[in-house]
């Protein structure tokens, strides 16, 4: 496996994007997702062309990114998406918003189960309902590592109590949780049972390592079909969440026709740029994707390595999926939200982890997507904060 | 001034967005708002830029593309935004829901005056208000034409008969309408009068002719910025609606408290391209802009001459901004919905005037953004239909 470098940080810090423009030039940024490799050489020469066709107008009625999706689906995780329906719109967060705005009324509510993807909370809001936040639960191994599974009892509680829908996170940001396919099963029997909808953020998706295996949630049974929706982008895996563009799926009748009543207005908020990149990363971005999750897999190496050299308090556990570190500093005693104190005092940016629900406290969350000599760097500037203990 | 000329028929014909995807090759394509100028050499240069360094990620919280139109606004309409308040978002039209979500409650009216852009129907059914819908007063001109301006009395009743806000077109598609001065100063001393909020989407602003004078609502007096939003985009202007950029604009305290309460999400919802483009255009597509405005005018032009030679029955009034002719087939008796028939008859893709309100019967709409010959041909192909006279 050929890895994928990083860009050189000189290139790095002419980019203008929220990674690097939140903050000033000693900061080492780790927190927003967004990658540090260079784009996938077939999107590069997807919107190079498009640039000089001037091909900058409005996503094509026929939009070719569902074709695309259903085949790198069915190549990659064997989902069979013959008979799927499919929306687009402008990013995850757009589509996630869209189907609960569609199946809650107001003052219905949603279960979230933390910790999770921060901006969850202000999903649920902004579709008029209310959040009901369930912890994943949580089993210490043998090793002391912490494990992680949604905690099937409690939602079947929160479902028979009433609750409208479930926003699942499969893969679940920021622990890197690649569900077990019986859990999700599980969920969708309930989900049948009790009439709630799940919707299925798989953002993070193509992001899973070899070794661990994502289940696509439409794909376990007709029960999740009957009752759910998933929501898919390519903007995570191959770094172009500012191009802007996602996929609903819907898998059964009624679920379709959630998507066909939706405003048209809806899919025209999709970028056809973000159609062009990810019609190219879906077709021929295979290589570059097992290049950098090789590059990733290095990186989860080289910190255990450098935790247990220079940060030996701080533990995580390895994720099955995605790019992302969710580090426990509680042993540390550096309070509920020690990415304020790194940053001050290392000037390295992580990502708070009280901002994904309250059992975030004590942790924080790195961005592992990056050269390895930067996250060095990172990890010995985070070890020379003074530890009081 | 130097004419753009369009791109070739055969790379336009490479283009996947909706112009060149929704109807076969033998369909002269002149529905939808997308120009077949090739991009402005200053938004190539940047985008270009972009994909090279990677540059695909989260668009920055301190975007640059306030200050862009900040200084462009300026310079050309001589509206200071120095204490403005801006916020962006994936489109126009996404703005013009967000807002109208702000400020109104289910069931309240919004005023409309058709004919009108048709998507603003569907907005304010999204936003959760239903539309009132007031026509244009027409005069006849002693040269026959149609001059079209704001019903200021009928808007008068309404406002004082309860709705809640007011979406205005300024300039007002598809008719080419530049509103004068002081229509917009009674609007807004109506709206302050009996509490309307007016929401004035300007998209298409920057393709005001010379010879016409473009007011931003918000400019015109105190009432305007205390009752009133504007949005903008360079998506018609510079052609690069797939990019998806839009800005929200407030220069009241109370309503820059809308934009900023609005869910974080929205502003997220922006295209990073979308802002390296905006930028690119407000700040050095000035000279591109005038030339595609001569190369308009010379279109508005020859469409006087081929409608005169080829197709006398049917007139039409020279639009003061953009590149959209309302045109009247009325005379010729092909009925209600006449872009019907010449697509099937003529294999040339208008926009149908019924979809722009009960008083676009009998008319049809037709993109002048195009070669000369392209618009020749069109015409030539419109007159062959047999007349039934």
């Amino acid at each position: 496996m050929n890895l994928v470098p990083a860009a050189p940080l000189d290139v790095l810090r002419t980019r203008t994007s929220e990674k690097w423009t939140e903050h000033p030039a000693d900061v080492i940024p780790m927190f927003v997702a967004e990658m540090d490799y260079p784009l996938a050489e077939p999107i590069r020469a997807a919107l190079h062309a498009a640039i000089d066709r001037g091909d900058t107008g409005y996503v094509s009625s026929s939009n070719p990114v569902f074709s695309a999706f259903r085949d790198f689906a069915g190549r990659r995780w064997s989902w069979d998406l013959a008979n799927a329906s499919f929306l687009s719109t402008a990013d995850v967060s757009m589509g996630i918003v869209e189907i609960l705005r569609a199946v809650t009324k107001p003052g219905d509510s949603v279960v979230l189960t933390e910790p999770v993807y921060a901006p969850f909370y202000d999903l649920v809001t902004e579709a008029g309902a209310s959040a009901l936040v369930i912890p994943l639960a949580e089993t210490i191994t043998p090793s002391g590592t912490i494990e992680r599974r949604l905690d099937l009892d409690a939602l079947e509680d929160a479902f028979r109590n009433g609750v409208r829908a479930f926003l699942l996170c499969n893969p679940h940001n920021p622990v890197g949780l690649v569900h077990p396919r019986e859990d999700l099963e599980t969920v969708a029997r309930l989900a049948a049972e009790y009439s709630v909808t799940v919707v299925s953020d798989e953002i993070h998706a193509p992001l899973t390592q070899p070794g661990a295996t994502f289940t696509p949630y439409l794909s376990v049974s007709d029960d999740a079909r009957a009752t759910g929706f998933a929501v898919h982008s390519a903007s995570k895996a191959w770094n172009i969440a500012g191009l802007k563009c996602a996929v609903m799926v819907a898998q059964a009748e009624h679920t379709a026709a959630v998507l066909e009543a939706m405003p048209l207005e809806v899919s025209w908020r999709t970028g056809q740029f973000g159609v062009l990149a990810s019609v190219a990363a879906y077709r021929d971005g295979g290589a570059w994707l097992d290049g950098v999750l090789a590059s990733l897999a290095a990186n989860f190496d080289l910190l255990d390595e450098l935790l247990a050299e220079h940060l030996p308090g701080v533990t995580w556990t390895r994720p099955n999926a995605s790019y992302l570190a969710w580090l426990d500093f509680r042993a540390l005693g550096w309070g509920d939200n020690p990415a304020e104190r790194i940053l001050a005092e290392a000037r390295v940016a992580l990502s708070a982890g009280i901002d994904f629900g309250a059992h975030g406290a004590g942790y924080a969350r790195m961005n592992l997507a990056c050269a390895p000599g930067v996250l060095t760097d990172a990890v010995r500037r985070i070890a020379r904060i003074p530890r009081q203990r």
